[in-house]
């Protein structure tokens, strides 16, 4: 979706207000130039504080002073927080989990296939559309919010499930078959019998519940955005703010939701994305996860949610705001908001700060916030609506993220396929390598020179025989240890390992472990090949291995380099293959990412064109490019560091458009501490 | 209260002894110059082994025995443990806790609430109390035990505390705004929807629980002092064993019960103390935690509980017995009673042992508790009510410390307040500086030349003004990072922060993080100032800041030291202001408490009169004084650790106590390692 | 029980397979020289698919074809893991335990006292037996599989249990003295009001329970050998797969079983052992679980399961496979069979690796596995049925174990009674010492030159006195801390420590704590004693102590060191005491177990005739030995390491078994790493 400018602004609660506040508020956004505000989700028990009795004073009132002061808004239907009537109405309505009977309290606690809750959403929601569906000034609306299914898993979902298998397998047989069953006696004869899954010691069943509980998901949006599409109007969108995997912030791929399928029913893919700030800014995550975003609908994404001051560590240091704003930007998305605006003043969110602190004042935030809102008024237009064409791409799986959270890489657990993945991901972005996200359903990989597979260890056949015919076509595949090892049910493939990918990869293996004292070292032509792409110190030759390694033998492949260890030594690290018109580059175990970046440098510079666009420039330098609505290059240089950087202009000539000053092809520049510098190319 | 002799002695219990020697036992305490025996408490199914027959066969034993052997009772009531029978006839009588429902074998585990429960306490305490009224040597009583809440709340409770609420708010929407529960649709409209209280993400709402669960214990006490007032004898006293708020030994103020509150029913404070021993014994818990119990009443008070050779790893050093003793006493204690006589001999505290090992002989704890007892029958009536003037005192409040349990400081978790407290508590008591603690209810502190005010989280605004008004009124106060931040219902204060010190402090703050890398470093005039109050290596003038850092800008206060940081330097991390009369030190971090006692040594200097009485004196060299009943200054000097130390008697002439020699003014003594020493004024 | 060859094979489940391919599997097992499988254990829903609806398709097959291959079968009781209509039929089926209800999934979750679990056992057994009962090459049948009581607690349990203590104590009094529950008011004084044992505080009580479901598990298994008893061939036998201790691996004896009573239903005693790998190898385990199976019907015993590739971390090194079988064999195991055959291709141990990994091909372990079988096929009837006559034993007690974990160590939580049992057991296997194991239950130790006795924390007088008897009558006893200290039902002896030993012991204490910073140093006697028998280099003089110490005053043994320590230093480390005609070792703590080494070194050259039977030799070079059924002395040399080794043949001429090489007295040869070599006597 195309945006006439760069949407700019925060999430809004006048609900939560300690005062009446919403003028000024409003006054202080439009002085920062803030243009948009997302409302009203997760507010259900203001709009409808008693069953069936409405009252949208708060809606009005944002909306009303928002049209004044020029200031767009998102809508969220409110329904991820149930109201305390709700859950007295109907107790089951709070989800039955692993973990037993939610208790009120919490958002995201219910069932979201109870016929009461979906009842009461769908009458919440029609009444404020039509409250609301003639508001000039309202852009899109939001579907619930970081929708997921929390985990249900009562009766009732059971017995869902149970008719969703009865609808796949007819014969119970097949299904005892395709699952294993008989294994620790857990055959069911009639699906009468059929087991609570939540003590299921069978992974694949654990794993299609899990898919299962992804489509219950997918199903809930779809059905909410047939409600919202019978009122919004054809110029307003539909969005979601999906969310990410989460360790104490955002770091890759949702396990719980197939974002994929999910984001069929919207208009444009929404995100939220936190990461670490302060010394540990480095905008990983701020692209790998934005190229997500990107790829749900192959197009521009927004950004609905990403922090401001964010929690009590990540107080941004000055610049890193900025920054943090045009990665988004030069990641594709048309839209930075934060959430949210004023910080809570009370309950558990209290010290997940927005951009004004608690005293609603003017601090460091607000002033660096409003020196992008000036920023973009300017040269917003320049910056909106970038496109990019991207040569290689990541393969996202949920079903092999799933697998590995029940097979774990050693240490890893649940972030076992996140982590290999982060890995391959950050190794390109330090390399200043842009890249797409391609989801697994697709067979067709043809417009990617390089496809970039992670540990792919759920997969059907078809999907491993259009890796492999990528490849004989003339694609390069980089893929890693557990990939095409089971099925779709997390059946492991009962032949020669790696299934079907064996004759593409040139190599197989029948055994793996654990490396335990376990290293790889570069040989020397791939040492001194990549020395200037890598200048930080922590850029040695070797490595220890982590996590996982196959005992690799070469059928045709080359080895790389081998295990360094007494016993393990005669099984390859690393492989590259030629299978067809195409190349293929096998990691059989994880080791430092620098030096999977010398692997990986070494690797394309073997390609008939490389991918290194900026073999100059290394991470802390990032650079990033599209090409805007007026069809130019628009060049970005970020400085993910406290030390001064200095660049080059490669390429063209152009203007630097905060500046406006001019830069001339080959001309260097100083970028500041967490500096941004952007070139359009004349 | 006073009394005419120091009481020493242990809990006793021959329910529990695995053969009669109730006779023996009794014999080795006279010969040990014991004076007291605790009794009764926690052995109800042993007065009353059957619903309403009642067994005191066990009580007049020891009480027979000991008034031949010449020692005084107190009598506990046997509530806090109750019987199997009862437990069976209620099934709700256990607590429905935020873990589930509490099943039978532990004590504390009962609903104090329940109408099952009062019935049966006040009969078995009126059958006790009738048995037992006549008895001449009880001196005194102590109401059940440890008394918390334990976290009671079943359906019952939570309505009682909804009917709380309901009065306290009559205007639900006004509750709900106070509550800001419009956050995440946790509105109530009325008060049957209320939300079961054990889910609530509402940390205001939670103190709140928490603060009517120690409600709960105060009125069961003041419940249990009224039957049992109804039957003692004036000379008698109630009193309670307080406990503190417990690591793996007490560590500081008592989350679960405003002893403030709870204090008011009773003749005199009591408490039990457990901390480290062997190489880390220090005194500081025996200080900060008597120092408690003795501002409960403004008055001595008795140590009913405290480790003879205690759990596994505490058993003492040679020495540290008499130590700790006299420390108790020093501090304004009447009283030293060891938990327990004898070790158990099975069950859960099998290896919390007593003075006597399972066999019952005399040991090397015996034989050091008899070298006091010893002593005590010479000097005894030199050390009781000892009277302390302090100059200064530490505030204490029950809500901040649920407040920072409910938002801690980083890696601090439920010991977040305490920690701060100690922190401040500890770096007084190593410069020798004596102080008391007043409660958070008090709004006249006038009376104290130094007002020490840790991490006041949550203040209501006359709270607040009353400490401005000290500082205006000449009085000088030394506060935290966290003070003034939010008001009673954890509601943060909406204006500049900090909330209505900020004039009195001279500065404000609108940002906040956890410093990383962040360190300080004292000025060289801070530096120099206080070389000799600070022998050990440990003390260097830099030290890393922990758990919270405010960023400071002074308005009118002078900066004492900023932070190293390359970002953050340009913020205050200790800065004075004068304001009226009066002076204010705060300080912004955490740092080590080394750096932290120059800074207070060089905050004192600028007062008009230093409160460090004792300059050349520090940890572990302390010194702690008081006035006997006979008008004589006492001064205790004591020597926490192993190697001998030396000091000299400054300010008068004197005797020592325990050898009867006497010290002339200036004269220099030396300190056994571990070793005591007590000089009488002459 | 004799075999005529030794037992090789696997666990083998044709109900698992993926496709069909038993034929396949068996001429491959065949070829390995494989000649046993283990079949059916845990395949209840297979063989009986619904309720009451027998089906032996797949125990056919498996038998038919095994019958080809001159495979021979041994056939389990399938009850260890009940089908999904069993728990749907009989809902609390599923154990109630002290983490509350299971639920439905794992093997091992049901109630094994449930009658409608016992009437469909036995219903399933009887038809499978007589299906098959005229199978010829059926060698044996094992009952259920690890059959543990798996902690249940239910209700009806309970009252079990409360019938069971009502036999033992008639008089109720005479119950709660024995138990001491007036302990916080626990007393009973109706068996109605009997406490709900799971949230009992009173660890003699759950000692007593713990002791309850050891008896229901011997109980069960001898209830399984009465029906299948009724059907077996004379020839056939009878065992359990008994397991161990359990962290990650097997660690040492079984807390839940009492493997000596439950042992007495069968013909052989049979176990599982795993143990790390790799790096880690070091025959431990091997030797220490073995031993205990071995003790049980004082006769050679059965794997019946072990490692091939186990799981992801074990995956052996080459050589390794063999190293373990024969060290199995030279502890007496006339089998080693492995779990399993093929890897399973889904469900919770898709990575408990068989010998074939998923792709079903041959790998290194089958060619290891196949060198072994070659190898049996040659001389293993040179191997079977030695016969051990050791001369020290340890003494092993269920109640201790359960003391130890309601009263740990130190840091050893679970584990304190194993960890102090392998500190001794692996001394001794470190110097090549050869030793059994004998069970608590027994008195007579006569047999044995020297009694070790790990811990015996908890032991009736009688045990003690047959203990101190020994020693008086010429034995050498080896004991440690917290031996003799309290009674059958944890009941702390109330006289001096160590209750009746101390005597024996010459020694007794009244106090003990945790050793901070206290390490002992081996007298220079001791240090050069014993250079010899320790080459590595963390054989040094001094050590830490560790977990726990005694505070020794010896009467009249001799110290053999003290504590380095400024405040314990007069107490004894280890003490000798010479008592009667014997000796005794005692250990007051825990040290590094090299130090032991020198200990027991030291302490077993005072003795008449010293257990050193192979001074020279020191792990990993490690020495066993046996008679086999020609009469003749077969000794093993194990290399434990991945350095090659050198060794000596003493005492006899004989014949190298798997080169057929001759060996001559004193002949120096080398091992391999992780190499094997057995020699015969001439």
């Amino acid at each position: 979706m195309k945006t006439d400018h760069l949407l700019f602004g925060a999430a809004y609660y006048s609900e939560y207000l300690p005062y009446d506040r919403v003028e000024k508020d409003m006054e202080m956004m439009e002085k920062a130039g803030m243009n948009t505000i997302r409302i009203a989700e997760s507010t259900w028990s203001t709009i409808e504080p008693k069953d069936g009795i409405f009252d949208f004073t708060h809606l009005d009132k944002m909306l009303e002073a928002a049209a004044r002061h020029h200031i767009s808004v998102i809508v969220g239907t409110p329904t991820y927080a149930i109201p305390a009537w709700l859950a007295k109405k109907y107790p089951d309505i709070l989800a039955l989990t692993n973990n037993g009977q939610n208790i009120y309290g919490a958002r995201q606690n219910m069932d979201i296939t109870h016929a009461g809750y979906l009842f009461h959403c769908e009458r919440v929601i029609r009444a404020m559309m039509e409250h609301i569906k003639d508001v000039p000034h309202i852009i899109g609306f939001q579907l619930d919010n970081e929708t997921k299914s929390y985990g249900t898993a009562g009766p009732r979902v059971q017995a869902m499930f149970v008719d969703y298998l009865k609808e796949k397998y007819p014969d119970i047989n097949e299904f005892n078959r395709e699952f294993g069953l008989d294994y620790w006696s857990n055959r069911v004869n009639t699906w009468e019998d059929f087991l609570d899954i939540r003590g299921t010691i069978n992974e694949s069943l654990a794993a299609e519940f899990a898919k299962f509980q992804r489509l219950l998901v997918t199903r809930f949006l779809a059905w909410q955005a047939a409600i919202v599409s019978g009122y919004k109007r054809p110029d307003q969108f539909i969005t979601q703010n999906f969310d990410y995997d989460w360790t104490d912030h955002s770091i890759g791929y949702q396990p719980e939701v197939n974002q994929y399928e999910a984001a069929r029913c919207m208009t444009v893919a929404g995100c939220d994305i936190y990461h670490p700030s302060q010394s540990l800014l480095t905008g990983e995550e701020i692209t790998f996860c934005g190229n997500i975003s990107r790829s749900l609908k192959k197009d521009n994404y927004l950004v609905l949610e990403t922090q401001a001051q964010g929690n009590i560590a990540w107080l941004p240091y000055p610049g890193q705001l900025r920054l943090q704003a045009y990665s988004h930007i030069a990641n594709g998305s048309n839209s930075v908001m934060y959430w949210h605006w004023h910080s809570i003043h009370n309950a558990i969110e209290s010290y997940w700060k927005g951009i004004l602190s608690h005293d609603f004042s003017e601090n460091e935030t607000y002033r660096e916030a409003a020196s992008i809102g000036a920023d973009w008024k300017r040269i917003g237009t320049h910056l909106s609506n970038l496109q990019k064409k991207n040569r290689a791409a990541i393969l996202l799986d949920n079903n092999s993220l799933t697998g590995l959270r029940l097979f774990p890489l050693k240490d890893l657990g649940n972030y076992s396929y996140n982590t290999v993945a982060r890995w391959l991901g950050d190794a390109l972005y330090h390399l200043n390598i842009e890249y797409d996200m391609i989801s697994s359903a697709e067979r067709d990989f043809s417009s990617y020179e390089c496809l970039i597979v992670p540990a792919l260890y759920s997969a059907s056949e078809d999907l491993l025989t259009a890796i492999s015919d990528y490849v004989k076509n003339g694609g390069h595949l980089i893929t890693t240890f557990r990939s095409g090892f089971s099925d779709e049910q997390l059946k492991i493939y009962a032949d020669t390992q790696p299934h079907i990918l064996q004759e593409c990869l040139g190599i197989h293996y029948d055994q793996y472990t654990y490396p335990v004292d376990v290293s790889v070292t570069l040989p020397d032509f791939m040492a001194s090949d990549v020395g200037s792409s890598c200048s930080d110190e922590s850029c040695t030759n070797s490595s220890k291995c982590l996590h996982w390694m196959d005992l690799v033998t070469c059928d045709t492949a080359t080895p790389l380099f081998f295990y360094d260890h007494p016993v393990w030594k005669k099984y390859a690290a690393a492989t590259v293959n030629q299978f067809g018109k195409g190349s293929a580059l096998y990691l059989s175990s994880m080791f430092d990412g620098a030096l999977l970046e010398k692997v990986l440098v070494h690797y394309f510079a073997s390609l008939p064109e490389t991918l290194l666009a900026h073999p100059e420039c290394h991470f802390p330098l990032i650079i990033r490019e599209g090409v805007n609505d007026f069809g130019k290059r628009v060049r970005f240089y970020f400085n993910y560091s406290g030390e001064k950087q200095t660049a080059i202009c490669k390429g063209f000539s152009g203007t630097e458009l905060l500046s406006g000053r001019k830069i001339m092809e080959q001309e260097t520049f100083s970028l500041e501490p967490w500096g941004v510098v952007i070139v359009e190319e004349n």
